[in-house]
Order: C-alpha cells, then structure tokens, then sequence
C-alpha cells in the first residue's frame, strides 16, 4: 500500500488519528493553513472544498530530486473527483467547470513568503463555459488572464514586469486609470497578449490541461519552500530548514464576480492595540491577492457592516466561534461570492506587543485562558517593546512648530526611529553594515525587501494598509513603520523623494513615529518611556504571582533607583559606590588623593569626597526605603581616574614640540609648568600601569592596600544610614565587596569594616543590623565557595568579570575583535557576554551555590551583571536556584516576565518528570 | 601528685612509656640531647651521670611568665641526689665537689641557638677543693674564670667584650699568646677580676651557693629558647616556637684537666662528602664550647688515633653502634677525662646534599634502611643542589692566569658564588634586600650572624673548621662557603680586609667556590653542572622505580632537548614553536608577515620561516627519538613580535623634535623617512593594540583568524617530521593547541589540521600516527573537559595562565606589585605561580581530569606549567591522577624524586586507610 501523501478537508479526523491525535503534529503535517481549513471544516464554518497534499510528500519531493513521491499525483487526482462531486462541478469540465486554488502552507505561517497559484483549470474551453455560466465574460477573462500571469512568474519565472507592462499598454489606449475599470474586451485582449508573450518567453503554448496545470502549481508551491525569501525569512525567524510546506488544494470562490462579491483579510482584534473589534481590509469584486499586495487601496472593514451587513454579520459570528475555536485571536482570509460568505483560512493573528499584551489580559478575564496562559503569550521581547525608544514630546512639538513635519501616514506598528533614509533593501542593508541608522522607504514592501528590513530602524511606505506586507512585517519584528503615505512619491532611479512638493534626497535624516503615523525631518531626540499600559501592569502583576526569583536593579544613583523602584524592582542589587566619584566636582578630591604623596594630604581629599558620597547615599536610602540595598565598595583600579597614558605622553609630545617653537620668555615658562605637571601625572599613571589592568589592582585588593578609601566609604555609608534612619525610614544595607579571589581576604576587610561601622554606630547610637557580602566574579571566588560563605550572608554573581575570566576573553577587546568573527563563523552560539554561557561560567554559578550553600544554607545568591536582564540567562539564574537577578532599571519588567515564565516552565516540567537541566 | 618535670637519664624506660612509646614524643619531652643522652644510657654508651628538665617544665615556665612550675625545683633537688651518689660526689661539697652542666636540647636540632652554661657548682670553696682534688689548680680557675663569664654574659646579659678585654690585658701582661699559655696565677687573676667586674655591673656579688648557680642556668636556658637569634633560626627553618626546650643536667667532665684530656666533636661519616669515614675536630687540654666555637684551630680527629690510640679505638666502636642503633650517620660530642672517654650527645648528624645523597645510597647497599627510605630521606631540595651553579672551568683557569686568586680556605659548602663583599650581617641583610648579590666575610660567625649568612650567596670566614658554626649554618642552607682562611684579616671598622696584603673594600666583587676554597677577585662565568654523581643517579634509578607520574620537560631548542634528555626526561611536553621566531635571522620575516598588507606577501613571509622551522624540529625529533614530544603551535600575541607601543611613541616624539632641528635637507630627508616607517609600524602595533593582552588575540584565536600561521607550521612539524622518520628513527609527535575556550575551537582547528597534515604525508608517501590535543590553560576548557575530549588525545595544564584567569591576577602586574604585600601579610599561604593552588586551580584540574576521562577514559593529563618541577605542586599533580608533569630541563631530577615521594607518601597514606584528599 502507499502512503497517504493527501486528505481531504472532510478527512481532517483521518490525518488527526493518523498523527496520534496531536493537534501540532497535524498542522506539521498539512501545514497551518491546511489544517486550518479542515478544523474550520469540522466545526462547520463554511469553506470551499479542497484536499491537502502533505509536507512529507514535499519533502519526499525535495529528497527525491524534485519528483512526486509514488502514488501521490494518483491520490490527488483522486481527491479531484471528490472535489468535483462536491462542488458540483468538472475540472476542465466544459459544462460547469472547477477551478482550484494551490495555496502553500507551512507549519509555522511565513506570510507571503512562498508561492501561490489562483484560478487553475482555466483555458480557452472552460474559460469560455465560465464566462457562459456566470454572464460575466469580465471576470473570467480576469481570471484566465490572472492565471497565465502567475504561471509566467511563478511556474516560469518571467519578469512581472513584462505582464504589467502590457496591462499598463492597454490602459493607456483604453484611457482608464483602475484595473476594475478594464472592460471584458479589454481583459480578452490582454488574456490574448499574455499567451503570446508566454509562448515568445517560454518555448512553447500556455498548458490548457488543467491536471498538466494542476501539477505544475503544485511543484511550483513544493519549489518555493527552498526560494531565497523564504531562506531568508526561516534563518531571520529560526524555523527550521527541513519541514517542507503542504500544497492545498481549493475549489475557487470568487470575490471578484461583480459589486456583490468581494474578498477580504481580518483580524478578530485590533492587531495593532489590542482593542475587542474586528479589524481588516476588503476589497470588492477583487481576488485576495488584491487585498495582500498592497496595490490597490483597500476599504476598511468597518465599511463591510454597511455595504453588505447579512455578510459582516456571519462573519462576525465566525470571528467568534474562531476564537473560541483556537482560544486565540485569528487572522482570517474570507471571500463573498454573490453575497455567499466562504471562509478561505484562518490563523493565529500577528500582533504588536502592546496588543499581544492586552489580547492576553483581556482573554483570560473573559475566561477564554488561564492567568498562567496569558503570562506564557507575553514574550520577554513583548515586554522589552513598551520599553522601545518614543520621541521625547517636547521635541515633537518643536519639530511641528520649525514645520518639519513631512507628513502622515498609517501608525501600523509602535515606537520612534530616526536615521538616513535610502530606497531599497540591499542598500538599507549596506549602510546598516557601515553602522548607519537607516530609515528604509518604499512605494510598498514585498517579501524581497525583508532583509532591509531587518537592517532598518523605521520602515515607511506610500502605499499599502495596516495588514499589508510591510505591516505585519514591521510588527512581527519589532521595527516603528508608517504605511500609505499618499502623499510620498518615491523615485527609486533618482534615488529621492518627493513629499509636499518637498525633495527628500537618499542620505538625509528622518525621524519615524509608529504611533502617531508622522514622518518629520532631521533627527528628534528620543525618550525610553514609563510603562503606564494598564494591561501590561496587570499582566506584570499576574507575572509576578508565578515567579520565584526576586528582580532587583542595579542604579548608581537616586534617580535610577526611583526608576527601578516603578519598575516593580525589589531592591538595588548593585550600587557602584564610585560612579559617584566620576563627576566633575568630585573627580578632582579623587585625582587630589590619588595624587598624594602623604597619608594627610591623602585623608583630606577623601574627606572632601566623603561628604559628597554620604548625601548621594542618604538619597538613595529615602528612595529605597524598605528594600534592600547593596552597596559595592571601591572597583575600579585607580588609573582610571586619571588621565590616559597614551594620552599624555602625545600631549608632553607636543607641548615639547611647542617648547621649541616658543618666542618669548613668558610662553617658556607656561610652557615649561605645563611640561612638569602633565610629567608628575605621566609619573603617577606609569607607575599604576598595568599590562593587563582586568586582572590587576582593583576591587578588595585596591581596599586591602589603600584601606584610607575603603574606611571613607564606610563611614559615608554608615553616616549615611544613621541619617535616614533617624528619619524614621527602614534601611537594609547591604555592603558588597567586589573582586575576591581569596576567603583570607575577606576576613581582614569585614573585621576591618566592623570596626569602623561599629565607632559610627556608637557615635550616632542607633542600632541596625547590614549585611556583608561579596560578589564572586573571578573561577576561584566560585570554586571556593565554601570558605567564602563563612564570612558573608549573601554572593553576586558578576557574570561580566566571570564570563571575562572564565573564558579568558577581554570584552573591551575582543567585542570589537575575535568575538564577532567568532559569533558569526558559529564557533561560539552566542555572544557569551550577551547570553550567560550555562557550560563554563553557569557551571561555576552551579559549583559556587552548592558549595557556599553546603557552609551557610540561607546563603542569599543573585546576580549582578548585565545578563541578570537577559531573559535566556534568567531561565538559567532560576534553573541555578539564585535568589535574585539584579539588571538595568529599564529591563526590570522583561526580567520579571521571563522569571515567570522559568518558574512556570519549571513547574511544568517537574510535573512531567525529573527536569533535564 | 605532681606532675614528674624530671626524668633521670637511668629514667629513660620510664619517660617513653610515659609518652606512650613513641621515640619522637621522647624526643620532643627530653630534647633531642637529653633524650639522646638517656638512650645512649640505654645501650651502655658511658655518658656521665645527668637527668633532663622536660620541654613541658620550659612551657609551664614561659607561659606562667617565667616561674618555675610547681614541684619542678623539688625534682630538681631530689635528682641532683641521684647523680651525687651515682657519680660518688656532692653538689657544693668541700671534699669532691661535684660540677654539672647545664645544656638546652629542643626536640628539633637547633645548633647554637640556644644557651649552655658549664662548671656550675663552683665557688671559691669547691674550687679550692677542686685544685686540691686534681692537683691541677690551673684548669679549677680556668673553669671557674669561664662559669664567672658565662654567668655574666649568659645569665646577665653583659657584653662578653667586659670578659675578654680582662684577659687580653692579662695575657700582654704576662706576654703570652695562646689561652692556653696562662698560668694558675693569671688565671686566678682572671679569676678575681671577673668576680670584681661582676659585682661592678650587676649589683651583686656574684653567687655562691650553687643551688642557685643551677637554678639561675636552667632559668637562663628556659629563656633563651625565646631569645631573638632563636627565634630567627625557627622562622627560618619552619620550626615551631611553641615547643620550648628541655635542659640537661649533666655531671661535668674534663677535657681541660691536662694533655691527657681532650674534647671534641664528630660526623661518624663526612658530612660533605659522604664518604663512610669519621670526620670530626677536637682539641687537648680544652672544653667543648673552644671546639665549636671556633676560636682555637682545631685538630683534625685523625689524629686523636695517633694521641690517644685506645680512646679513638673506643670512640669508633661507639660511632659504629650509634650509627647502628640510629639507623642514621650521627653527630657526636666527647669528651676524654684522663684518657677515660665520655660521649656527652649524639644526634643526626647534619650534611651536605651531595653527603645526604651518598649516605642514603651507601645505607641502603648496606642493609641499614631499605631503598625506599634511601629514596624518601633525599629531598627535591638536595636534588636541586646538586644543579646549583658552580664556576666554569675555562673561567676559573683564566682568572688563576691572571693572577686573580685570592686566597685558600676548607671548601666546607659546595656551590659557586659571586657577589659584593660585606662585613657584617645587617648590611649584607640590607644589601641583599636592595637586590644585590653579596658575600659575606667575617672573622668568624654567630648564631646572631644568621640572617645574614641567609641573604648572602656565599660566606668566608678566616678563622674556624668543618664544624665550625658558619660551615655547619651554610651547609644547612646550602650557601657555598670557605671558612679558616687564615691569610685573612678583616677590619670590619675600616670596612675592609686584607689578603696577602692585597686589600679589599667593601662593596668589591668576589668569587668564592665552595668545593675547591679558593677565594677570587671579581666575578667569575658559573654554569649549571650536569649531574654525574653516581650516588645521585643511583637514587634516581630508584627513585624512578617508585613513582607513578612521568617526568617530562619544557624545551624548544634541540639543545635543551638533549640536556632535558640526560636528566631522565621522558618526553618533551612542550615545545613552544613560536620561540624559534625570535632569533634574529628569522624575527624580520615574522615582523614582515606581520606587516603585510596583502596574502602573497604574507604567505612569502612565512615560507621563509617555515625552513628554520622545519630544521629546527628535525633536530628536536632527532635528539628526542623513541620519546614523545608535544609541539604547541603559535601562542602570543602578534604584538608580541613588534617594537613597544610606548617606544615607538617616545622615538616618534624624539625624532620629531630633532626635525625641527634638523640642518639639511638630506638630515631632514632621512628623518622624515624615519618618521614614515615608525609611523607605519606604530599603525599596526595600535591596530594590534589590546587592553588586557592576556585575555586577547592569542593562541587558538589567532590560528583561526589567521589560518596560515596555522598551515605554515603544520607543513614545518609533518616535514620534520617525514624527514626524521626516513632517516630511520622514530617519532611520536603530539600537536597542542593551546587558549582554547570553547571545543568549537578545536573542531575546526583539528580538521583544518589533518587537512593540511595529510597533503604532507601523502606527498612524502609515509604512514604515522600523531596525537592532537589541547592546553587547558582557561577555566572554561576545564570546566568543558568532557566536550573538549571529544577532539583530543590529550590535554596539558597550562598552569601560568589558568592561575592568572582562576585567581584574575595579571601575573607580570601583580608579582611585582600587591601579590608580594599579599604573601607577606600571609593572605595568601604561597605565591599561588610558584606552588599550585590546591583549592583553586587543583580544584580546576580535579574537575578537568573526572570530565575528559568520562568522555575519554585513555585521556592522557600532564601538566607544562612552571608548578611542574615544583615538589609540592608535583604531589598535588600525582593526587589529581594527572600522567606527567612537564618541567624546565633542570628541574627533571628534582621532579623525579619529588614524583618518587608522592607515590610512596600516596602508598603509605593508604595503607593507612583512605586519603584525605
């Protein structure tokens, strides 16, 4: 027996079973589209009758060299005969004729990414029966001619161009401006032109067999699984190269049969805010493609409600049994055929973040999913989208007032972008290597176009609706665009464009708000904004019932810590205490003590300094109260203070240079001072220099020989404490040591910190408890967890210093360097510093837990690099046990969405059985 | 009951069963003397009749702050009862008074440290009686002159100048020279006014009773156990200052009564060379302390046979029994009393390396100890001495030629050294600390000289012998050292000496050879000697038969090769082959490829490098035929191979300014050509420029991203190796790869690898087999074991890197900087890049080896880091399973015995039960 390599929509239960009643592996099986219709056929929504052709027979096909597999074209021309039985109708029937529809269908929807073929079984025979049984010879000819023109590109591969081109020609000499407005003898003659120009193009007639047809689209479909856009497309998505796609097989209905028929795209929700109503376009007396291609403008489909509202309605109540159906919102294709409403696919709709949020929200207050449901659907990426760059509203309004305002558009997907613009895809891609920001324009976009599209920052187009190609493209990845600008024209040749009489040429910079539709001139600066999106509080808040791991922020200053704190973090992971010395006028006390020659002159800069630190810590505290704090103590080795080797010793260059020009007694002299002080400096840098400063005098060996800067935090600190606390404020502290390598070296510094908090203590006569703790950044800090873990109460994973280590690898250097070729060839999977490596430094996390848990069992552990954000190492952090992941205010809500989501899964997996990490 | 603080030496049964059998817990109760003493008792050796105040009454003593312990004194008293019957006289008494010394004795030896008073018992009175008794008044006030002097110096404290000043003048007086030309007259002179001087400065007269003479000693021996010059000793040797010593209280013999009596000290074998014949110094008519003090030459114990035939019959006969009975070669003390002899200790002996060596091989072969203990009583560090530097030959005969001899004096310490000469022990402590070499001259030496015999590379002194306390100190330390040069007069005041009238200042370079005594002017060329010591090889030989780990070597040149070959290495476990490229003739084409703009010009560049290469290996494999050889390919980075960014810009500056100056047109010309070529070079040196050069573009990263360094070496290695194989020798190449953080890495190197290997081999049509393998040098590639063996054969610990990424400390930064306050303050127990860190890195290596042998169970693991011929890091290395330990040439034998300790250490550990590891 042979395989069944096709079923028939009524068989949907036959392929089920035959799957083992999974419902994902059927839809891996006829593709989603496939599967689709034959569920939407079970559930008696009304669709057009049809088979499906498998992906495993696609698959059989590419293996084999591009032949059937054995028994299939049988088993399709079986399944032809049911189709005509009930439909009714013949394929190449002269009486009634059956034209079929070979739509591709993958497993996973890659939008307008392979081909499809309309209107197969036309030729000169049944066009004329056709034409003969609807009375409208216009729209037969339509089809016939549609039908050669998809077979010449698709099938053949001629050059679009050379149909449109005759299109263009005939009207012209009809003197008509829309397609609709071509007469039948009008689309005769251009049905007539096509077959001449297929015959001169190919070698030979135009196949009036329709199976000869038949067959062609079917391998035309299988072929276009392996097509460069769709490659593209899969490695750009990461679906997989070996699923193959399935061929459906659908007796046509026809939207494009006259002023009552029509064919459109829908949403069930608004893809674009979320919001509960049917969004979509149709055109009328159109085929789909119309509607996708983004040529002609199409109606919204609030307009469907008046124009044909028996239709709008049962519509509407399919929507609704859909979603019911899918619990999910559904994109669907459906088309009128006089005034008969055909339901031609439906799927899971694409969505912006925002409305992906809200969609799960208000599902599962409608009882459609559960609450851990909803959590599941918002992505970390979803998240991360509310936190997208916005144009800061002050610089709109100024933007508006100088007239930079350009011009409106479709606000199809969210968020600001600003950069040069250009005018196809491979130079958006181009510039976007040399790293430029680039604005990609385009009269419409086509799935040729998605690597510039990738490439860019904004996307912008004249023509084209909220659910055509550059739309739902824009969306799915993320990128600020505004559709059907009408007044734009773009001059690809010319390389510019012109809007309001305005020339834009190529290079220049624009600005791109998604949310309004605006398209300004020049750059405008951009805001990260507050995330106010009372769907996204509530999804967070749901979030944050299921996780287990604690999200606090790392801030350096009040105002970050406040940040964080509306963020929902839960502390301050990681506050670098000398970020603090970094500004201006402080910098000068920290160059002054650095400089000194003498403990007193060294006490004295610090004092100076001392001061600033204490009141930038009393704000902290008032900002924090109630939460944890950890304080990092002194870092960075000291040369980082002062000026730049390299630096100085041009600068002594030139100034010597100077020296020997100098004219007068006088510039000698300033000269010459000049020369001694940048020396003195010179002096101080080279005798701090390290060769390699990553592994050198910094962190708790800075404080072990220096320990005047190490008692001057404290007290700050301390001070700091008493003040706030005397406030009546609660402050837990948490003072961090950073860069151990050796337990003995914690033991001097926390006896030496004990004393000089305990005289500040006594001096204020408060009583308060603090912690002492470390980070563990370096293999032999984890590795000798134990020993470690007798003198603190809590470890912070530095995964930026441990994966530096761990990997011998630079970061400053090798960012820029190897690691790029590295990540590229596919030597390393992912950039270690961007993901956290779970083999070698999850590793160690893993050894240093165990071991400093196995001393002290509440030993608190959490992670304070900056992969404590990154939702992937989030999985692992919570995989490891941690308490916390500390990350930058601004990815506190992607962290805390992505600790639900490990909680969840682990949870999930437990119940399933021993977890495989 | 009290506790028993006293144990006779007839007790001697009693004080072991007391401390539970175990000869060491004697030892450590009586002092290594007075258990000597006790059990010399034992075996019916005569020793005079004594008891021994235990280590536990010094302990009690110092921690109650210098009281004696209840019921000690009573003991005391009750003991000196004891001797007086056995010994037939009474302590005080008028008629036969009896005299005692009163000796120190710790558990371990600790020569001249620490303090002995003699004669006690002697007043007026009991020397009267004394003199009357012996008819030898001369020698009753010649001790009783000496008791005075001690107690003044020993008990009191007073300068021993006071004391010896009184002589000087009497001996002008009577114009005598010799001590020993005194008569009863002067001696009683002395006599008086010693007493006169006592009383002068220390208030008292000096007593009489001798209970308290006997009481104050033992004080004064308690005490000195804490005396600085002890406590100098201890620190220096590792002793612990917790042990306190015991005292003897011997019944006192002569050796001063006339020249029938004599007193000396001896090794029952040499204790430089070995050599099985009795070595020693004694003097006639003299008591111990002028033996080894030094102060009178002494006869060599050779010819006490012809003296006194009987008494050196009876000494040699004793010698051989202790030698029996110790199971070691013994250091003893004598005395004869009227032709009686008396052993007043024995102990093991101290020795030279070279006599440690032969006497462990002679024992062996004479069935006193079993090869094992042979093998065990030689450490690593006697090993090591016999590579120390000795001069060269030729250089030596030149410097002879040039009339550059100094002076003669007895080769008491072997080795070679050069250095500045100094006077005193402080200033050769301070110069050393300033990094200067120095020797250390002196009339003699003190136990208050030590710290600076330890500073110096060599010590001389004019005065002393074989025993004398600076041979015995530089033996033990392994300084080199000539003492009794008796053509030397220092004047430390002028500071300088004079040598057959040449004078010398101080701060003069001189050489000294410890093997031949000869003494030169200026600084003489030393090598490393090849060790052809038959009793060293010998042990070798059987220490090789002991051991698990194989030894191999570190050489990168042919001739290292053959030297690492002739110290019994086993196998070359790293050859660095990018150090070939820094010879001169080969540097420009490897800075030319460098250069290179273009991939013609780079490949050029290396094919004139590949040649040197390939001869260069074909010598390697040759010498090493029949053994393994790892070849590690391209380590540094490239920057390496250029000028210092730093010079470059400190030139450019130079240059710049002297343009300015420039007079001519050619001037300028040239310079500004100068100008353009360091400029050239500078780009490129920027280009290549890394912050953390250790954590950069090195290794297996840059072979990947410069393949044809790669390919260059490859050819080179298989050539050689093709080559060598014709010549009819065998080859077993090993290639390593090393910084490999990721087994990606290695994937793609080892198949670039084979590719490339595989054209050579077909080319040269010649079947063999190599191994491909890896540094583990990062924590990840250890952490990553399992996956790395996938690839390899067999993995190296590159220890040098993998502590400075496990401890993240730069090591070129930190070894001149914090790491030395780090070791000093004891926060770090070693310098963690000389001995392996067991909790870190060995922790590191543990995990690496359990992971590549799950994977791989045949996974061969040596270790090429510096720790590889360190004793304590090659113990770790055999705990953690590895296979080999790779080590410079010269370490080869030490590593070898140290490898022979850990196996049988390992062996016995378990025996025991299991190890603590």
């Amino acid at each position: 027996m042979t395989k069944k390599w096709v079923y028939l929509f009524t068989e949907f239960g036959q392929a089920l079973k035959d799957v083992g009643n999974v419902w994902d592996e059927a839809r891996g099986l006829l593709g989603g589209k496939g599967a689709n219709l034959a569920d939407m056929a079970r559930i008696n929504v009304p669709v057009p009758p049809g088979f499906t052709v498998t992906t495993e027979a696609c698959r059989a096909y590419i293996e084999s060299g591009n032949v059937f597999p054995e028994g299939m074209w049988e088993q399709m021309k079986e399944s032809m005969g049911v189709i005509e039985s009930q439909a009714g109708k013949r394929f190449g029937g002269k009486e009634n004729p059956l034209l079929v529809s070979c739509r591709s269908g993958a497993k996973f929807s890659m939008p307008g990414m392979m081909d499809t073929v309309l209107n197969v079984g036309l030729n000169d025979e049944t066009a004329e029966s056709m034409a003969n049984l609807t009375g409208d010879p216009r729209f037969v000819y339509d089809s016939y001619r549609r039908l050669i023109q998809m077979y010449g590109t698709v099938v053949r591969g001629l050059p679009d161009e050379l149909f449109e081109n005759v299109i263009h020609r005939v009207k012209l000499k009809a003197n008509v401006q829309n397609d609709t407005d071509l007469s039948e003898a009008h689309l005769r003659e251009i049905t007539h032109e096509f077959k001449a120009l297929f015959l001169r193009n190919v070698g030979h007639e135009f196949p009036s067999d329709p199976y000869q047809q038949l067959s062609w689209a079917t391998e035309a479909v299988f072929k276009s699984w392996n097509s460069k856009r769709a490659m593209d497309y899969r490695n750009a998505t990461g679906i997989p190269h070996d699923l193959g796609t399935a061929v459906s097989i659908v007796a046509m209905v026809f939207g494009n049969m006259g002023n009552d028929c029509a064919t459109g795209v829908a949403m069930t929700r608004d893809g674009s805010t979320g919001e509960r109503h049917m969004e979509g376009d149709y055109l009328t007396n159109a085929q789909g493609e119309d509607v996708v291609a983004g040529i002609r403008q199409t109606c919204d489909i609030g307009l469907l409600k008046k124009e044909m509202p028996k239709a709008y309605a049962e519509l509407a109540g399919i929507a609704k049994r859909l979603e019911e159906h899918y619990r999910d919102m559904q994109d669907i294709e459906f088309t009128i055929e006089k005034q008969k409403l055909w339901m031609l696919q439906t799927r899971d709709g694409k969505r912006t973040a925002r409305a992906t949020v809200r969609i799960a929200v208000d599902m599962a207050e409608e009882g459609l999913i559960s609450r851990e449901e909803a959590v599941l659907r918002v992505s970390p990426e979803h998240v991360d989208f509310f936190l997208h760059p916005q144009f800061d509203n002050s610089a709109i309004v100024l933007a508006r007032n100088q007239g930079r305002l350009l011009a409106r558009g479709l606000n199809v997907s969210p968020g600001a972008a600003c950069g040069m613009v250009v005018f196809d895809a491979n130079r958006a891609e181009a510039w976007a290597k040399e790293g430029k920001s680039v604005i990609m324009a385009r009269p419409e976009t086509k799935p040729d176009d998605v690597h510039g599209m990738l490439a860019s920052k904004g996307i912008m187009t004249s023509r084209g609706g909220r659910t055509s190609h550059a739309a739902l493209v824009a969306r799915q990845f993320g990128r600020p665009a505004v559709v059907g600008i009408s007044s734009l024209e773009i001059d690809v040749d010319k390389r510019q464009m012109t809007v309001n009489n305005k020339v834009i040429i190529e290079g220049e910079w624009l600005s791109l708000d998604g949310n309004t539709g605006e398209i300004f001139e020049g750059n405008i600066e951009t805001l990260i904004p507050d995330i106010k999106d009372p769907w996204l509080i509530k999804l967070l808040s749901w979030a944050d019932e299921f996780r287990r791991l604690e999200i606090w922020a790392n801030a350096d200053y009040p105002h970050d810590a406040k940040l964080a704190r509306s963020y929902g973090a839960q502390g301050i992971g990681l506050c670098r205490s000398e970020h603090m010395f970094f500004e201006a006028e402080r910098l000068v006390h920290v160059q002054k003590m650095i400089m000194s020659n003498y403990p007193m002159e060294r006490r004295e800069a610090l004092e100076a300094v001392q001061v600033f630190q204490r009141d930038d810590f009393i704000k902290l505290f008032r900002v924090m109260q109630g939460l944890p704090v950890v304080i990092r103590l002194i870092d960075p080795p000291l040369h980082e203070f002062l000026p730049n080797r390299i630096d100085l010793l041009r600068d002594l260059a030139d100034l010597k240079i100077r020296l020997q020009h100098a004219g007068n007694l006088k510039e000698i002299d300033g000269l010459i001072s000049m020369v001694k002080e940048k020396e003195t400096i010179l002096e101080r840098v080279e005798r701090l220099y390290e060769q390699n400063p990553m592994l050198g005098l910094r962190g708790i060996r800075l404080g072990i020989l220096i320990p005047e800067i190490i008692s001057m935090q404290v007290r700050a600190i301390f001070e700091a404490v008493c003040q706030v606390k005397k406030e009546g404020m609660d402050v837990y502290l948490k003072i961090m040591i950073p860069l151990v390598s050796h337990a003995n070296e914690l033991k001097i510094m926390k006896s030496r910190i004990e004393d000089e908090a305990s005289k500040i203590v006594q001096d204020h006569a408060i009583q308060f408890d603090y912690q002492f703790g470390t980070m563990i950044e370096l293999p032999r800090a984890a590795l000798t967890a134990d020993k470690i873990a007798e003198y603190v109460s809590f470890v912070s994973f530095g995964t930026n210093d441990l994966t530096q280590t761990t990997y011998g690898i630079s970061r400053d250097d090798a960012e820029t360097g190897f690691l790029i070729e590295y990540i590229d060839k596919g030597i390393l999977p992912d950039n270690p510093f961007a993901i956290l490596d779970k083999d070698g430094v999850g590793e160690l996390i893993r050894i240093a837990v165990e071991k400093g848990r196995s001393r002290r069992d509440d030993l608190e552990c959490g992670i304070c690099g900056e992969h404590g954000g990154e939702p992937k190492s989030i999985h692992l952090c919570n995989a490891l046990k941690l308490n916390y992941v500390s990350c930058s205010p601004y990815r506190v809500p992607v962290a805390r969405i992505a600790a639900a989501h490990a909680s969840i899964q682990e949870r999930k997996a437990n119940r399933k059985g021993p977890d495989s990490y």
